[in-house]
């Protein structure tokens, strides 16, 4: 199996050159004396090293040994206990958290990058970390103050992990139809019973306690509250009580992700804390979902970067048949880099994985913004980007990053089906990112049915203006190339606008359509990225890296861009024909 | 699990309406007496029976059990042997065999048919079947009389089984770099020495004996020659002898098809006799290739009908918020099935499954009428688009296969990556069919540098005149449907006669655009399809059937086809910014 390298150059070029992250930074000033370049680039060598020397060496073995259930307790693999051990100890648990309540303070904008670089290095692993994050921000962003005080900093330590407990057998998707129920205590507290499903790091043995946040429903009411429910009981004192009624029915057999515990959690009469407003449980499970959407597109993201790896390192030693035209060198054989259609494989692949990039570094800025911005109109104004964007993020990104895993198991040939070589484990971890933490329909319906048309595309329209402006700055970058970005952003406009009148009369028409205006915007948006990271880089000290930029753009804008069009073109096709096939004709 | 159950409405539809089987067997000789309709409809009727009762119950144990390699012995998953015996005994291995050596006789068109429900039971059980009926083919073509009469009729029976050791460590896709050697013996045998890797059922516990059609270099030749060496040797009455230094080294450990032997052969002097001529080795595997490639697009057809069934059953069962602009029944909860996303979702799969079966069952004609015709012209002519189309089919149907897999699991949210929910297992069973048997890059290039520009478009100028010509017979399709198909045809061929001309300034273009010229031809393709069968099921006798032709024709004609469109334009755009990219900045 290769070694994980973090692609640093890039991600430093993002946050100097492209988005200019020192300058959002000493804007806020919650980051003004806390972070700077310096900061940054020396928390991602660190980041590098023990994503390359600490979790990618148990990446394989916990694919093929995978979770276990042994007498009600939930074993992970060999060596991910230490490893989560030394990752705690570092703060990367903490990273983003706040920093009174023993968090590190770093900015979504490098937290990130930090992401991928832990999720390339090994998917199963990194969720465990960064659904306790998750967990925690919810906690920070709606828990009373002595429940932060008490579950925070053990949070953030990485000593005790989180968890999210939304889906039920009957609901998943949907989750109106959760029977979970909280019954009040006399001491404030609720007696929390009902079973979970699909609980993600659930229950494990890398730390002493899991705590839950789960979704259960009040008596005589149909609204759904948000509950934190602790595995062991925190004692006043903050140490450890008695086990509270929660337990783990089974694990799941799982395509992938097989390091990772995916439970069946009972909760029987266990003792839960209100978070939030009674009733409003999903609109506090919503500010986590916010990030763990982005995270779990930086699940994608950062298998794209590791299967690019692979298959690049792959066709460059891999030697086979001879180049078209003769061998460059008069070899007999030549390595499959030589060859077109490898080319057209690791090509698509890369210039996906940097504008991904870009775009989840873009979207944590946003995040940034949104959360720390002493400007009241910058900070809302990031609050509907983060809203319009986070679903674009969780998809496209998990997205691209199947089809990268494929593509780059394509380039290995037989050898890429065997488990041993490794790139076939991506395929099948990197494939329920499209699905948990709502599918990618369900992403792209919020998208296109809430985000896009419920403000009248008064979001998408600020969106499509700021960064027609930014295009007219673009020195050095091809008119061409920037007549088709303006053009598919006039064309997203107006497509948009369209499903927008005609969405009374065709209420089915945002749902059939909704995918494919995602990918549009999508890859018209990886145009604007691409054309945004060629400008950065003309500039660029390392005159090979800014010749590297201008290649991949031109193939992006070459081969790849086009896909917005056709995308474009399904939705303009509107959804007579997929609505009017009745439904015993399936 | 859901039961499988075979399209057979659809199955017959395609022979008797679509592409006039009856017609075709009346005019072959060989066909004439031995099958008409009727026998036709029974083998389906009986297939479809085996596929459901015998084949299917054991794919998903065989998926979790998988081939055990123990103690020099290759055991297949509990239930293999018995299902094989009941298999062989039915005369399903010998279904297209010669009759004269104990085959079945019966046309490739409806063999087609038959492996795409074997396939749909199970992929990797049908792959030991498929595998012999291949071999048998092979050497039927270029065996002596001896020689058939020895091995035919004992694999047409099931028997014994086939399997072809072409693969080396440093030979995959490039065949030229083979070690393995045949040192001729005085009685005019050979002595075979060295080892293949990837190799399907190279070894097993199904048959008593596995004869295994070798790729070696005789001395002193860089030439490629083909031999027969049977596992254990076979006596002149036909018994078996005495083992013939055949061995397995190992077993790979795969993504999927977990119940497929994938073996390491060592041959060590062991006993081989020549097939065809010395050093026509790749001319003689390739009269198998033709059938192969065939069948393992066929793989992926399969796949593509078994994910339909499955994602189209939950999706009528599976109850998840309420259809947009409200329920159709009043209830609170409707089945996912009232889902523009899904709805895509499925007819996607769908009409992309339908008109793969329609390309099947094409190729399969052509094939019949290349092997069997007694007129010249027409048995040339079919030779000529077996070539041209058996790329296509190969890479096409099996890049489709994965899509549909993939689309169907999507439709099974969180439970589709769930193994025992079993459709995760389709999409690691067919993930395969893309690299094995020539990678879908191969395909391509062999499609546009070969079978397209290699007779300077003639075939393909030949094959879309006639389908031109068809095209204007076509009653009750609209002509807007008909102006698409022809504009495309048009372009095809634009776009293949600018490649032609280029080629010889550019040498790795075809190399670099052959995926997307493949792609395009096959969505082109397609839709002619889709009216081919709108125009057959215009008068068909059950009205529903006819409806809902039309119905998936229109969906495709609105969402899919425009990708061909796409792919031509990938392909326009050249190969300058895939290849003048430095292979240092990879």
């Amino acid at each position: 199996m290769n070694p994980y390298n973090a692609p640093l150059a890039e991600m430093r070029f993002l946050l100097e050159n492209v988005f200019d992250a020192p300058k959002t930074w000493s804007e806020l000033p919650a980051m003004a004396e806390s972070v700077d370049m310096d900061t940054a680039a020396a928390i991602l060598d660190e980041a590098d090293k023990i994503s390359r020397e600490l979790i990618h060496p148990i990446n394989r073995n916990g694919d093929e040994q995978g979770v276990r259930h042994e007498a009600d307790k939930v074993i992970t693999p060999d060596g991910y206990k230490a490893v989560y051990d030394q990752y705690a100890e570092g703060g990367w648990v903490g990273l983003c958290g706040d920093p009174d309540l023993g968090g590190m303070g770093m900015p979504k904008m490098l937290g990130v990058l930090v992401d991928e670089m832990a999720y390339s290095a090994c998917n199963a692993f990194t969720l465990y970390g960064s659904l306790t994050a998750g967990a925690a921000l919810a906690i920070h962003a709606h828990g009373t103050e002595a429940i932060k005080q008490q579950y925070l900093p053990m949070m953030y330590s990485g000593e005790w992990a989180g968890a999210m407990d939304m889906t039920e057998p009957q609901a998943g998707s949907d989750l109106r139809n959760i029977r979970t129920k909280a019954v009040p205590n006399e001491d404030g507290s609720y007696k929390i019973t009902g079973s979970k499903i699909f609980i993600t790091g659930g229950d494990h043995d890398l730390t002493e306690n899991v705590i839950h946040l789960v979704l259960a429903k009040l008596p005589n009411t149909n609204g759904i509250s948000l509950f934190l429910v602790p595995k062991i009981k925190v004692n006043d004192d903050n140490s450890l009580g008695l086990p509270n009624g929660v337990s783990v029915g089974s694990i799941e057999h799982k395509m992938g992700l097989k390091g990772s515990a995916t439970c069946v959690m009972n909760f029987d009469d266990a003792e839960g804390y209100l978070i939030g407003k009674p009733n409003r449980g999903l609109v506090c499970m919503f500010t986590m979902m916010n990030y763990e959407r982005l995270a779990i597109g930086i699940q994608g993201l950062g298998t794209s970067q590791a299967a690019y790896q692979m298959a690049a390192d792959y066709a460059k030693e891999r030697v086979q048949g001879v180049a078209a035209g003769g061998s460059p060198t008069g070899a007999t054989s030549d390595p499959i880099l030589v060859h077109g259609d490898v080319r057209r494989m690791l090509l698509t692949v890369r210039t996906l994985t940097e504008a991904g990039r870009a775009l989840s570094v873009y979207t944590g800025q946003q995040l940034d913004l949104a959360k720390y911005s002493d400007n009241g109109e910058a900070k809302a104004k990031a609050s509907r980007y983060v809203g319009l964007l986070t679903p674009v993020s969780k998809a496209f990104l998990s997205d691209r990053g199947l089809d990268a895993a494929i593509m780059a198991q394509q380039v290995f040939g037989g050898h890429g089906y065997i488990r041993e070589t490794g790139i076939e484990q991506l395929v099948r971890d990197t494939r329920i990112a499209q699905i948990y933490e709502g599918t990618n329909g369900i992403q792209a319906i919020d998208f296109l049915g809430r985000k896009v048309t419920g403000d009248n595309l008064s979001t998408l329209t600020e969106f499509v203006e700021e960064h027609t402006a930014n295009i007219a700055q673009f020195d050095h970058v091809s008119s061409e190339d920037k007549t088709t970005v303006l053009g598919l952003f006039e064309k997203l406009i107006k497509v948009a606008s369209d499903v927008n009148e005609a969405k009374l009369k065709q209420p089915a028409l945002i749902n059939a359509c909704a995918v494919d205006f995602l990918d549009a915007f999508g890859y018209s948006l990886y145009g604007y990225f691409w054309m945004a990271m060629t400008y950065a880089a003309h500039d660029h000290e390392d005159s090979r890296f800014k010749q590297q930029k201008q290649h991949l753009s031109r193939f992006y804008f070459d081969k790849l861009i086009a896909k917005a069009d056709y995308h474009l073109s399904q939705v303009a096709a509107g959804d007579a024909s997929i609505m009017e096939i009745d439904e015993t004709l399936f």
